[in-house]
């Protein structure tokens, strides 16, 4: 795999635009506006595949979108690599805050990106990601460095729970064996030093729904007479933290593991600056729960946080009204133990229970998923550390990660194999917010790094 | 006048007709999409007063939409009634709860209504109960019946603070001079129950910016770790009323008026019943201020509600999203005494006192009025009260509103004049909601007992 640096620079423009042809396409999940290009997208990605080199693609049908799957075997008696991505993203809005429009891709440079950046939804989460994985592909294919057989699973609803690919995985368990599963859809602490993340937290996300007078009122003459559902909706979401921003929900904590003195030590070796922090999203003081450092409270500690709230009149000018409805979106962040399910049915048990009478409240599930932690003593971690190791210079930093990916659990239970988290974004590449990017350093350094990988795994396999 | 109930009863279809082509025009004063339509109202209600008998009619210009200004002098000596209303509306939002649209008028019966109610934005609030004042003045002027001089005044901005109308009155004093205010703007009782109103409560409307991180974050990358402007918005809404549901600003509560318990057995003497009022709300308990009922809480006390509520996510499906800035529009119903100014100013200063370091906190003041009580004594009130004794046979209850027309305390303050609330509308009407309607019964009542005021109100002048 000698020539792999310089196969990449060779076609480093084609890899460009064949990424931006598939972050054209707006594979939005979460709104059925967009369902047609979702399918679309999966099209390209079965495309993609073939021309990489698998000996076979198909459009998996599941009850939502399909999977793509794809895979070159060459020797059943050789390791195998699954590798995992998602080819649907975040909606875009809100979309007058992007500076390019969101579907039509442009490469910029930044203060972190000096040799470019591309801006597009979905750039780094996770189309850009997962069609590394496609080059690397290509790369072994067509120079025959494949040392091991390999299996694509590509889905369309990450970002709305995953629970098709749930549903396709159970059922596949045999097509879908493998030896290590790699993913890219996780970030790294920055260009020059790699991290490999071996936590991910679970999510737990539910919609409510406060309902007070059948009708919209007029507040002069309703006002102070009847339950407002937005100020009752307030109330119930304040209550929901204490002053120590602990979260009150009963039982909400009892499965969380707390870690040693020594572990919160290892992880505080990790370069950051609260100053840098703060600058970087213009905030006077961070805030969260007592006890805690930042990085604590975004990795190791499990969270709440509203993600939308609707109601009442929200046009231009004034309206005396009191709404009848007000609405809520909130998610949760797991740790590992706590399981989503059992959480989601605390907080709702609990979100009724503290609502007065004068209102209704419902609350709908919309999706969960497990919290993970991968052992840094396996041969995947090893294999990944040491591709990193050699092509960046630096071994990486195993890292805890706020984020969520909620299939790894799921795999681990119904493929009973390990997953490694590669990634090759940074956290300031804007991933579900505006202007969402990423590095070309970052896109060709995975083309890179990843061949790597199959190459140290088949060998610490033998 | 003995002949005015047949003449309504004989053009009962006409009046009718003019009204629901005036309700056509979507003069929603709130929206700026709307101003051309709000402009062309004016115009209309401009040729409704020539035709029912002013001898000069103008647009009078203002700093927002035009003041429409018609009058029918007929002997200086004699007394003077200046007859308010205004033809702007509500925003009709949510349209999608309408039953027939909201500008497109229908007239249907109802339980309250067996005549049937005209159902439209404005049917009520305040296009048709201003227009009852056009058409008694048609009866009138065409009968020969006009006892006195009459001036109208019919406002664009009565929605959103009515600002033009007091630049307005404070520089047309002469013009609009007078010797009583007119308007019909408020509801009674039943329609087998008058009342007359004689008490508003004051207004102060501000909206709220809460901003935290500079963009949008990913809430599992930054979730614990930043604050949440949509949580903190909420804690600092929630934080507004104790557990009394008092509310908490410093010095809000310094210039109320607390009534002598006498007057409040006086007030609880209007029937009500307070099953009835939650069967119509479909709610299971009533909400409000320790130690008061239902009708004091929404007349003689003031309140704090929540009119709207909007930030981060809030399309189909799932987004975590920790959003940049959390909105609310916050409106204050005033009583007697208490300033609006003062009290926007207060607000301002605790909301932005209660503020986290963590965030960045806007208040922006809407619009503001001042709480009224009208004597009971005075002949205004006295005319008024044995014209709806002479057309509904019973007399008219005095009754405090938790409503607010702001320009009433100006009126008393600029034109020296009393003002009485003749109002026709029911509380059931659903006037600033959906399905607003005027009932067909109330309507012609109106027209048949304005100018009995105006008899009575010169024959006790005298």
């Amino acid at each position: 795999m000698e020539n792999i640096k310089a196969y990449v620079s060779q076609h480093k423009d084609r890899f460009l635009n064949e990424l931006i042809e598939l972050l054209k396409i707006p594979s939005v999940s979460a709104d059925s506006a967009f369902s047609q290009d979702v399918l679309n997208t999966a099209d390209a990605v079965k495309e993609a595949l073939s021309k990489a080199g698998c000996d076979t693609t198909e459009i998996c049908e599941t009850p939502g979108y399909p999977i793509v799957y794809g895979e070159k075997i060459i020797d059943p008696n050789l390791p195998t690599v699954l590798v995992y991505g998602h080819y649907d993203v975040q909606p875009a809005d809100p979309v007058e805050l992007w500076d390019s429009p969101p579907f039509d891709p442009i490469i910029k440079t930044t203060d972190k990106h000096p040799d470019g950046a591309i801006f597009a939804r979905g750039a780094c989460d996770d189309k850009g990601q997962m069609y590394m994985h496609v080059k690397a592909l290509e790369y072994m294919t067509s120079q025959g460095e494949l040392p091991c057989n390999v299996k694509f699973m590509v889905e369309g609803e990450e970002e709305i729970g995953s629970s098709s690919l749930a549903w396709f995985v159970e059922r596949n368990q045999e097509k879908l064996s493998n030896d290590v599963i790699l993913i890219s859809d996780t970030g790294m602490i920055s260009n020059t030093q790699p991290s490999i993340t071996t936590g991910l937290r679970g999510l737990s996300y539910v919609e409510v729904e406060v309902t007070g007078p059948n009708r919209d009122l007029h507040s002069g003459l309703y006002g102070g007479a009847v339950a407002n559902p937005i100020n009752i909706l307030s109330k119930m979401i304040a209550s929901l933290h204490d002053e120590n921003n602990h979260i009150t929900i009963p039982g909400f904590y009892d499965a969380v593991e707390e870690l040693s003195l020594e572990e919160r030590a290892e992880m505080a070796k990790a370069p950051f600056s609260l100053e840098a922090y703060k600058n970087a999203l213009d905030i006077d003081q961070e805030y969260g729960e007592k006890g805690y450092t930042t990085n604590e409270r975004n990795s190791i500690r499990p969270t709440l946080d509203v993600n939308g709230i609707w109601g009442g009149y929200t046009g231009e000018g004034a309206k005396t009204v009191i709404a009848s409805k007000a609405y809520a979106k909130i998610s949760m962040r797991l740790v590992p133990n706590q399981e989503s399910e059992k959480i989601t049915a605390l907080f709702a048990k609990h979100f009724e229970s503290i609502a007065p009478k004068a209102v209704k409240v419902k609350v709908t599930p919309h999706h969960g998923g497990e919290g993970y932690v991968t052992p840094i003593d396996n041969i995947g971690y090893k294999a990944a550390n040491k591709a990193y190791t050699k092509t960046f210079g630096v071994p990486a930093i195993p890292q805890r990660s706020g984020g969520s990916i909620p299939i790894v659990a799921l795999f681990e239970r119904e493929l009973k194999s390990k997953t490694i988290l590669m990634g090759f974004g940074l956290d300031s590449d804007a991933i579900h917010s505006p202007n969402e990017h990423f590095g070309v350093f970052n896109y060709l350094k995975g083309i890179e790094t990843i061949p790597l990988f199959y190459k140290y795994f088949v060998e610490m396999s033998k």
